[in-house]
């Protein structure tokens, strides 16, 4: 059957993770909020029983509810053949995939330090304060380490001679830093050119996601997702 | 080889979820900074180049070297039969695991809001907002998923008949809330009985985990850790 992925309509958010994935392997999948509505995703969220997902993205497989975006790209990568089969490969790259996940989380907390309910006029002081140290200490050192793992690998990629979820997801992770810190990552990007040959080679080299990235099933940086830009919060 | 550990020496921290799944296990393990100390381990982090960590913990097995603790657990699962072998059970243990790490890095976030390089005393007051918004809205959600889970077994354990990492962390994450926030878990509890339940199973059922809890390599919950009891930010 084709996957159903389930995941807020109006952002990217963490399921831009999956879908990228899905777009370079060219797996089929119905991206079904966006085609019912979020109503449908939280009623559906209401109804579901036993072994449920916390929160989206998830993938119905039709065998089983999978969630966490890592755990998502685990099993696709399994499953589809995207990952080396063997155990150091597979473990290294679910390692800076939730490497990833961190950073993520952390991104998210720039502009909701206090609560991810409240709205980010509710929260812009501690805000302010989160994002200098956030572009000061952590977006050097998660950046630095992605840098560094791009550098472990011979090849072109970050592991072996082909792409795996990882590098879509780092694609993904500094598209989305420069949207949001424009000025920050214009400073940074100078110390990792690993990391930005990596991007550009999965925007450019990988037809799945040209292909996606030119289509409508993109859905453009808002100020609703995890990476946006307030001007306020950056710096050099 | 017996697995080197390394994890910073002071705390229980993110290092406890490994230490308890080999623990119960009964896995051999060497507790590396807690015998040579936190500079070695930052010494080691300094001079490690390829396939590094982020952050500790990692375990190095002597073949390669695991971090990001979910990450550990899956490994020490698949490679000593922890976890059952069908890929169904295997993703649902796993997205449990991960949504227990997004559960602890938030709870961390309660007393470090603005930046983990302060003090808490330097960040006290968002600290107390984000603690209101964590004990209303986010304890009952993640501890109402995580009750759930319980639920979605028949079984004593989170799956099957037998204990698996998943179990282990369960019963940290509810010891250490309950050191953190004595009062709103005394409320919460009443609504979670399969979860005390397993919790209470670990600590009296698993006869390396009650070792364990009363060896001195069970680090006291300190004003360090994750866990940690500051009473102005509990509430009923």
């Amino acid at each position: 059957m084709t996957y159903k992925l389930w995941y807020w309509p109006g952002i990217q958010g963490r399921g831009e993770f999956v879908r990228l994935a899905m777009e370079a392997a060219g797996i089929a999948y119905q991206d079904c909020a966006r085609e019912r509505g979020a109503d449908a995703l939280v009623a559906l969220m209401h109804e579901m029983t036993g072994r449920t997902p916390y929160a989206p993205p998830f993938l119905d497989t039709g065998e089983m509810v999978i969630a966490q975006t890592a755990n998502i790209l685990l099993y696709l990568g399994e499953r589809h053949d995207l990952i080396p089969p063997a155990p150091a490969d597979r473990y290294w790259l679910h390692q800076v995939q939730l490497t990833i996940a961190d950073m993520v989380a952390e991104t998210h907390n720039v502009h909701h330090p206090i609560a991810g309910s409240r709205y980010y006029e509710e929260q812009k002081e501690p805000a302010k304060a989160y994002a200098e140290q956030f572009r000061e200490e952590r977006m050097p050192g998660f950046l630095g380490y992605f840098e560094a793992a791009t550098r472990a690998n011979e090849g072109d990629w970050l592991i072996g001679d082909r792409w795996t979820p990882a590098d879509t997801s780092l694609f993904q992770l500094v598209a989305g830093l420069r949207e949001m810190f424009p000025r920050r990552m214009h400073t940074l990007e100078k110390a990792m050119p690993g990391l930005i040959a990596l991007h550009d080679r999965v925007a450019a080299g990988l037809p799945g996601i040209k292909a996606y990235l030119d289509s409508d099933r993109r859905i453009a940086f808002n100020a609703d997702g995890i990476f946006r830009h307030y001007p306020k919060l950056d710096g050099t």
